[in-house]
């Protein structure tokens, strides 16, 4: 690359570019780890961007119609720092630069969510980005149809490399978005042909414009170091009904020795290579110091997006104050008053009827509910509407002709899925639910930990919870699945027992603004448990006592879901031979062990024997069933200890021994 | 579609694609679910290729260079038990049929490995089929460059649909296939337009012929009903030098009152439509019944099978018996005499080194002592090749002009590793490895879960495995992962402290025959605490005492991986205070859970207090606390509770408080 001609091209254009590379440089060789290839091979293109159509105010960082850059590509994380500082937002003042990757800096080795404002989520897992933007641009379209494009009218904007592209979950976001033409999302392609392990070729031979087209998308491919090429594509990209694709060729680590080789996705440190870099820039100030005027020029960049928001607070204030209310009610994950109210008739509904209902269906009738009270809410299904029970009456489908339906067919993409509802917590104004089997919780992994690291109260409907699902068999039946979720830090597992606890769930996950929500949920029929009405909340106490022993206590049984109804029945044979016990239901583990040791004991106290009874494996039982100081000396679990079966379900359950009859021989045993 | 018509054309054939289409109906409906729709689509394409092309002997269902045949729509299971059934595998008798999803069957819900043979893999969960095919492919290629295409030479066909296309994991497996040039890859695309939503376009419109072509495929697109155009395009895919996809136009269900439904996806039992069905396919036999001449067509689809299977077994024995025992000794997952005796050398020199070494660069070392003798192993990573530490010096890289390489470039894509992995492995003659971050775990779960419900012992080479890893901060930082992969059953998973460990792990790992391995390795050095030189494998007892105390034994430390240096450490302070501590290594807690209750009890006594020490999540931990039946009452972990963060790895350790002082203070506050 003949650096000298692009600078003399592109002279402010070139030193604002130069000013990414530069810190990129320093910050780097400080942290003495992290990226710099990417931000260097991509500083044009986000400076274009940012300066020639960015709508965004560093002043406001949450402003709702804000653009939305999405730094896929997460590695190259000093970009999106460098970008913050350069732009004036108060989150990241140079220091935070110096230490990037430092114990308490909001400067992190990838950019996470909740770090400092400005940074929209938390990438490095690659293809997250590409996935969640996905999320954000259907959260926008369904916000501008149903508030107006005076109120609701941005672009998503998402740098992803080849990493993005190599990783499935980007056909589940490429595919998605083509089919539901995602008009205002477009995506950068850091086309450098350069990965960890050498020249792409190595792996890949994809044509990434073909297959974008292949998905319905406008595609582009430019010269990435051409500030001309780069706006006009940006503007063409504006300008098509489609998403929209712009391949960015580009040289990782530009002007660097290490340019265009994997060397350069690394960590440049050495300062004779830094020094040499910079002087090709045309770089002469020191290290983390952009002359003035060049951080005016960064800051002016502001101008046009400060002067939107202003034009949209103008707008925003003709609303009614009831509007203005409800938008930013959705904005604050606020759940509406009227919630607690409907929950509990539902409740009491439900308790009453003492129906057998399987709790997918009763997850159904819940949102049926809950739906028309909370226009907020999107659900979807990886193609199990009808499985999932996901769907309710009022719900339009979301489609391209139809923009104010709120029910996604994600198509058979589980991981897409997961990683679009982040993306729409993160755009704000929604509140997503989706669903699949609870045993496909295993393809969707990645984005369902993100939802807990990022702090993002997402809703996962997972049906057919165990080997209830039957005939399916092994590859469909969840055993260690309950066990991994309640390892994963800020995720609560919920498993209801019945219609009043699938209630009780969905009130929890629904007014939840900081931890995802799994709902466990059964394929076969369960009964009523919860016959006598409560106004409170139970499952809020994650465990409670559901039927008491009568006589001298000499038995805790505790279940989750469908086995609630085996606990009770054999509490029923043991109180028949005399033996007094209580029986636990324990829908949310986590939520129990935050309880206070003095309701965890009034709960479990340390009497009894324990038997635990859950359709799948041990793990995460051992702590309820020992207690946390091994209070309880004698417990016992009815439950899997491997792989499930094909068959009718009742005979899974007989033949694995996970009935009434064996939980009380259990108890026996222990006594 | 005018079914009259087809039926005349071609009238034999259109009988035993009847045959197909009939035992599916009866067997569905006497199971009374399952999915019906799937194989009346596509029992036209299955039956040309078993009677023009698949070379199969259904008396040697194991015959090494047989073609492989994989459903990756497995939920339409009963179109491979009615072929294994009608060609005549002697595992698939009609009662099989009959018994379709019933406890004990060989004919489960969908195909498991290992329930009859004939299935070559366990598919249902989507898109894995597809994956594994690559997998297949590339070992067939290895070992047709390695013994001769006299010896291996046979082709891959695999059946996949809409679900598996729109998987993320596909274009993973269309990637790389498409770069490595698998020509003995055929893939038929059962193009039906319906999903369980309805039909594809409401969720995808992506032109699948142009996506596949974009990597590099060659494509063709046909009408899946005939024969014709089937068996030309088979000729056409097994001529051209590209993997091959084949997108087959079909209707879902033909020919029954649900055909080109979403209904005709599911379990199709209505009795009069079902009659109706086989009227107009000229179906009169009754039900599970196969006129003796049609099944008597469907025996000799298998002559030209037995026929190459005579001729390579004369080719075969031509081999020297050095040669033949080498083949086969692969394919029995027999490790090479020599192994045992390599590990063990490999350990002295370790040990009397006494070197600090990251272990991931001790399993390198271990590698470069193994490659050479195991010609099965193939090695890869999914792009992290240098920071897995996963190739060696002797292996050369596996590309479409190196096909005897044994190093495979996964590209970033860590599922497609997994699900190719497993390929391989069941192929049979390899014996494959791959690498990735631990924490990427998340993105190859859904094919390391069939690794162990396969019980295909994959080793997964999992690097940076703890907050260890520094400043790439949370998303890169496994904390639950080690918890989450103990509660999969069939699953080793070891995290060696130092390189003697290492070296045992790998020893235990490569001699497996059922079940997986996990090898969790630091990206930071540790030193050698296994100093002292042993024959035996202590590995293998999964947890040992590695440092006895001096004095009364009032504590035991128990530790993995890089703690393990914490909890000596520990041990020294203790003692200085005149504590005797014991410390216990315990690499891998599913074998140390496997030791009879007597050595289990030798290594950690009822007695003192435990204390253990991981830098991952509590979870997995509990049963070794507290013991079985909660024998020990005081206990403490010293560990995560939450996610991590980014900055240098010691400042992490001391900032979560996982340091030798607090290791000792938890041990002291429990005395």
């Amino acid at each position: 690359m003949d650096l000298a001609a692009l600078r003399t091209a592109h002279p402010d254009h070139w030193m604002m570019a130069s000013a990414i590379r530069a810190l990129t440089l320093d910050a780097v060789a400080a942290a003495n780890s992290g990226h710099s290839g990417m931000p260097m091979g991509m500083a044009d293109v986000a400076t274009v961007l940012f300066t020639n159509h960015l709508n965004f105010d560093p002043a406001a960082p949450h402003w709702p119609d804000r653009d939305r850059f999405i730094l896929s590509a997460g590695h190259g994380s000093m970009l999106l720092y460098a970008l913050l500082h350069l732009t004036g937002y108060e989150d990241f003042p140079i220091q935070q630069i110096r230490d990037f990757r430092q114990w308490g800096a909001r400067t992190a080795g990838h950019p996470e969510y909740g770090h400092g404002r400005g940074i929209e989520v938390t990438t490095g897992p690659l293809g997250q980005g590409i996935a969640n933007s996905v999320g954000f641009a259907i959260a926008e379209e369904i916000q501008r149809a149903t508030w107006g494009d005076k109120i609701v009218n941005h672009h998503t904007y998402v740098m992803a490399g080849d990493g993005c592209l190599m990783e499935g979950i980007s056909q589940e976001a490429i595919g998605l978005a083509g089919m539901q033409e995602l008009s205002h999302l477009i995506v950068f392609f850091d086309d450098n042909d350069i990965t960890i392990d050498g020249r792409v070729s190595i792996a890949d031979r994809t044509d990434q414009v073909a297959r974008f087209a292949a998905s319905g998308w406008h595609v582009q491919a430019i010269d990435g170091h051409d500030p001309e090429a780069i706006d006009a594509a940006i503007v063409a990209a504006k300008a098509d009904p489609r998403p929209s694709m712009i391949a960015c060729k580009t040289h990782i680590a530009l002007g660097h020795a290490a340019q265009d080789t994997s060397k350069g996705h690394g960590a440049l440190t050495d300062a004779a290579q830094m020094q040499a870099a910079k002087d090709a820039y045309g770089w002469t100030a020191g290290p983390f110091d952009v002359p003035t005027e060049i951080k005016a020029q960064w800051e002016a960049t502001a101008t046009r997006g400060k002067a939107a928001h202003a034009a949209w607070a103008e707008r925003f204030a003709k609303l009614s104050a009831n509007k203005q209310a409800e938008f930013q009610r959705a904005y604050d994950l606020d759940a509406p008053k009227k919630l607690s109210a409907t929950i509990r008739a539902f409740k009491k509904q439900a308790s009453e009827a003492g129906k057998s209902v399987a709790t997918r269906k009763s997850s159904e009738n819940v949102l049926e509910v809950i739906n028309p009270i909370m226009p907020e809410t999107i659900g979807g299904s990886a193609d199990l509407t009808g499985s999932n029970n996901t769907k309710t009456a009022d719900m339009g489908t979301f489609t391209p002709d139809a923009r104010t339906g709120r029910y996604i067919h994600y198509g058979i993409r589980e991981h897409g899925m997961a990683a679009a509802m982040n993306g729409m917590v993160l755009h704000g104004g929604a509140r997503p639910y989706g669903g699949t089997f609870m045993c496909f919780t295993d393809y969707a992994r990645g984005a369902m930990r993100l939802s807990a690291l990022m702090r993002v109260p997402v809703v996962y409907v997972m049906t057919h919870d165990s080997i209830g699902l039957g005939e399916d068999g092994p590859t469909h039946q969840p055993v260690e699945h309950l066990s991994m979720l309640r390892a994963t830090p800020n995720t609560h597992v919920f498993r209801p027992a019945d219609s009043v606890e699938t209630a009780e769930a969905w009130e929890l996950a629904l007014t939840s603004t900081e931890t995802p929500s799994v709902l466990a949920l059964s394929r076969q029929n369960l009964p009523t448990v919860r016959t006598t009405h409560t106004n409170r909340n139970l499952t809020a106490q994650g465990g409670y006592v559901l039927a008491e022993a009568e006589g001298k206590r000499q038995v805790i049984l505790i279940a989750t879901g469908s086995e609630v109804e085996l606990a009770l029945a054999a509490r029923d044979a043991l109180q028949a031979d005399g033996i007094g016990t209580r029986v636990v239901s324990m829908p949310c583990m986590e939520l129990f062990m935050q309880q206070d040791e003095a309701t965890r004991r009034k709960v479990l106290p340390a009497g009894p024997v324990r038997v635990a009874v859950e359709a799948g494996v041990r793990q995460s039982w051992d702590m309820i069933l020992m207690g946390e100081r091994g209070s309880a000396k004698k417990s016992a679990f009815v439950g899997m200890d491997g792989f499930g079966a094909s068959a009718p379900a009742e005979v899974l359950y007989e033949k694995f021994g996970i009935t009434a009859a064996k939980v009380a021989e259990a108890a026996k045993a222990l006594l």
